[in-house]
């Protein structure tokens, strides 16, 4: 695997077992100039993005990723584009919902964040 | 709409109507350094792409969307991240599957292309 591969699917696991174990802990991901799109609604920067993941109306939640797609985002290998999709079960649920989210990643001096990040419920197509 | 859910908007529109009506005119959208992951395969480049686009074990195809969800993918105005989901029917089927497909655009100097495209159907989580 390429590089862009392992760091983007450890960046994936490690994203969804903070989102499942401690939202807040999330808020090392993102910088400044951050973008979230969470179904219909949008956000920038870390503390709007923050405040919109720790007050979703759920205490817990678990998320199951089925498929990890990255691709490079640039040709200087400063950017990681990654497509996941998978399922999510939230308290008193005993139905999982599809789930689809899209991340860029972005290099800065010595780590990587994210600068771009939507994510949507997937509904059954008929 | 900010210039960038315009231009998403627009794209995603006549990428489907493209797709659907005439596939091989698809091509005008990529770059020899485009990349496309459909599904599990992955290709490199304008013309590896549309040989896998045109030879699709189906005739005819129809896409619908349902959400369309672009950001700015920088910070100067020459890279758009977007978030598709939707459904498509293939010919002979009467029950649509659901699909989501992410896309990065970026600007050269006179056109906005496809340098990312990502496609991945999504089963029923449950």
């Amino acid at each position: 695997m390429g590089d862009f591969q392992v760091i983007a699917k450890e960046f994936v696991k490690f994203y969804y077992e903070t989102f499942d174990g401690n939202r807040a802990a999330l808020s090392n991901l993102y910088r400044d100039h951050s973008m979230l799109t969470f179904e219909t609604d949008s956000f920038l920067g870390t503390a709007g993005i923050l405040e919109k993941l720790t007050n979703l109306p759920f205490q817990q939640i678990q998320h199951r990723t089925d498929t990890v797609d990255p691709q490079p985002g640039s040709e200087d290998g400063t950017s990681i584009v990654v497509l996941v999709t998978g399922a999510l079960m939230v308290e008193g649920s005993d139905r999982p919902m599809s789930f689809t989210q899209t991340f860029q990643l972005k290099k800065d001096a010595t780590n990587w964040y994210v600068f771009n990040d939507i994510f949507r419920i997937v509904y059954p197509a008929a």
